[in-house]
């Protein structure tokens, strides 16, 4: 039983192709004046009440009987207990792609450096983690284990003495998965809280809650909106947009796996974006065909459906250099290179939060387990950003030490540079540093 | 002559102090509704109409007779022209500052690394250079060659291929050391544009003005604001509170050279914050009665007095170790440590822009030439994040090669997780590369 499955159809070389993928792409998330108003009361109140506002609003919006900020901690004996309750054969995934995660996010660790010029000024870097950082994990449906590990570990690589996890728990849901999750990554202390008011005691602390540094990790439109707007008093990561994936394929793959991993990036929401480029027709037919037969037997059918329908494509290009032309232009979160010899197009590529190589490369295995970072940058913003790391933990200070020499010489180029800016005083300091 | 200055003093072992030191801190730079409103409207237009827009809003907020976007294109010849007219002591400093900040610049490029595990899975990461990036340069009295080096240089160096930069002249003038490290620096582009309309031409692109990637650079609250709406389109650089010092002195430094120092921040603007931390109250004494008798000598000593009063400060700690402490909760943007033997305390620093170490190293030293860059985390946020850097011109992509052996083994983790999440076609997908 094949669905009927309406998937547009694009053209490279049709004269309004750029427009059509223009319009394909538009996206643009916008926190509306209700939300940001809601948003900024509930800071403001966190702000001014500490714990008791977390309280509140977490009766409020969770519809949670609790009556003290004691009741929205989670002990480590707590996470202990998850990984006790699941499966072995989860707990055994969970360990392995953790080491591979934590393998992987090693190589990014970078060191302080510093040289010594002949005068004797040492410049350099010094390079130390954050203090503190908070993960935010949704609740409910899109409460992700793999996210625990993806923003955790880098963390902890990175050496943060400090990961705290807020969870909201909306009726009293708690997800098993999710805490055994943080006590692979090592979380060290969690909160059942979520929303603006969670990403608000973050920022700002509490009574109970530390305050972080850098809030990081996937949420709804307030807890985006409240992260939007602590921006500045801490870090944040990227305010995601929906998930993507572009498949550039050469017509040499199953048909069936292009489909699924389609899919895989559809079922997430009915916002998700999937495209297939190709340079032969023929195959993207034969995509089409297995989309509309293997989509009654997804189980998250509609979502991915309405997916497919709203923002999925194929797109037909001329021969692989235009495919990948597209792909830049794209910019996309997930780059599938699912074509012979695929090193030969790397070079080529400017703009992909993550590239999967080869018929091999399912996405789905990097969402998981191979290592790299699942957070990665959306809607285009590939051209500027990069995926999730540890350099997102680390932070660096310049570091000049001049010797009397050298402060002497550069003295003389500072001060005239100084007095052209009519900085006067700037000169003056450094004039006293200049050799009689 | 001594000017009447009054200069807070604080005692880090008053019970009152955290507050203090607080409420001194407290810095919160507010985009108020009306501002946001025309910047939105001003973004909105540019969108809309493009070069018109941007013409029409610079004869009302320059003042510039233009009719056309031609006329607000600064060709690269004009920018060469500018270095003959400057001094040629005044080029020399700029070419060195120039030379010293690249050498610098370079230690900090980001290699594409890879690996390759037992099975053939090649795991790595891709490093590349932006496409495009914009520089925004304020105009009149805040319009400094040495930003104009210290934003350019590490796009060059991160290998950048074009760098637009912008600067109104309002009224028609020009800074012709701007231009001229605008040469220097390989400014590819420049439009003298300014306010939020260059924002939002850059951001969006214009018939005439390119859309770049990422912008950098100060600017006033309207230059901030457009930033901050159209940060997720590009990339931006940090939001700059007021210029900011922290000294950190043993006793041992003539006082003078100290109050210079403390000026070289004060003289910026009123709202600047220059501190100095001693455990010498003899030496605090001193250096006050340094800063009243310097202060009146100053070009910009009501600017000076202003910021001195409203947000200096003297404070007295008991040891090295307290003071280390005040500087860590500080966080501040310059921390100068003008003690003996400043090396034993680097490990102990955790949050600042840039370290000074030592007596000789005047701040003013890096503004302007000893190679780091003066583009720093201001308002504490040096707590997570970092000097401009070439990082920030460079962005990485994921790689991620499976072999067919390694997709095999990835693949039975990744379905047990996927399926753990309830996302099936995740599971499946990674399920069809898992051999029989």
């Amino acid at each position: 039983m094949s669905a009927s499955v309406s998937l547009r159809r694009l053209d490279a070389s049709a004269s309004d192709f750029a427009e059509c993928l223009d319009h394909l792409l538009s996206w643009e998330s916008v926190s509306d004046d209700t939300v940001n108003a809601r948003v900024l009361e509930i800071i403001r109140a966190v702000r001014e009440r500490g714990d008791s506002a977390v309280v509140e609003f977490t009766r409020r919006f969770d519809g949670l009987e609790v009556a003290d900020m004691k009741d929205l901690i989670l002990p480590r004996e707590r996470l202990e207990q998850a990984l006790s309750r699941i499966s072995s054969e989860q707990r055994s995934a969970l360990e392995t792609a953790a080491e591979r995660v934590r393998r992987y996010h090693e190589r990014q660790k970078q060191d302080s450096w510093s040289y010594t010029e002949a005068d004797g000024t040492v410049l350099g870097q010094q390079v130390v983690p954050l203090d503190r950082a908070g993960l935010y994990v949704p609740g409910g449906k899109a409460s992700y284990p793999s996210s625990v590990l993806m923003n955790a570990i880098p963390a902890k690589v990175a050496g943060v003495p400090e990961v705290v996890m807020v969870v909201p728990t909306p009726r009293g849901e708690i997800n098993e998965l999710v805490l055994a999750a943080a006590a692979v990554a090592g979380v060290d202390r969690v909160f059942t809280i979520g929303g603006a008011q969670a990403v608000a005691a973050l920022a700002y602390g509490t009574e109970s809650v530390p305050p972080v540094d850098k809030i990081v990790g996937p949420g709804n439109i307030y807890v985006a909106t409240a992260k939007r707007h602590v921006f500045g008093k801490v870090g944040i990561d990227m305010i995601a947009g929906p998930s993507e994936i572009l498949v550039v394929c050469d017509g040499g793959t199953d048909p069936d796996w292009i489909a699924m991993d389609l899919f895989s990036q559809a079922e997430h929401d009915e916002d998700a974006q999937a495209i297939l480029v190709s340079p032969d027709a023929a195959f993207l037919d034969r995509v089409h065909e297995s989309v509309a037969r293997l989509l009654p037997t997804l189980e998250r059918a509609s979502i991915a459906q309405a997916s497919i329908e709203a923002r999925g494509a194929l797109i037909h290009v001329r021969d692989m250099n235009e495919a990948i032309e597209v792909a830049n232009r794209i910019a996309p979160e997930h780059l599938e290179l699912s074509v012979d010899a695929p090193e030969q197009y790397l070079p080529l590529i400017r703009h992909a939060g993550a590239i999967f190589m080869g018929r091999y490369t399912a996405e789905a295995l990097g969402d998981y387990c191979a290592g790299p970072n699942h957070v990665l940058p959306t809607s285009g913003t590939a051209r500027f950003s990069s995926p999730l790391g540890v350099y997102d933990f680390q932070k660096r200070s310049s570091i000049i030490h001049c010797s009397a020499d050298g402060a002497s010489e550069l003295g003389k180029t500072a001060s005239i540079l100084a007095r052209g800016e009519s900085l006067t005083a700037h000169a003056r300091s450094a004039e006293y540093r200049i050799k009689p």
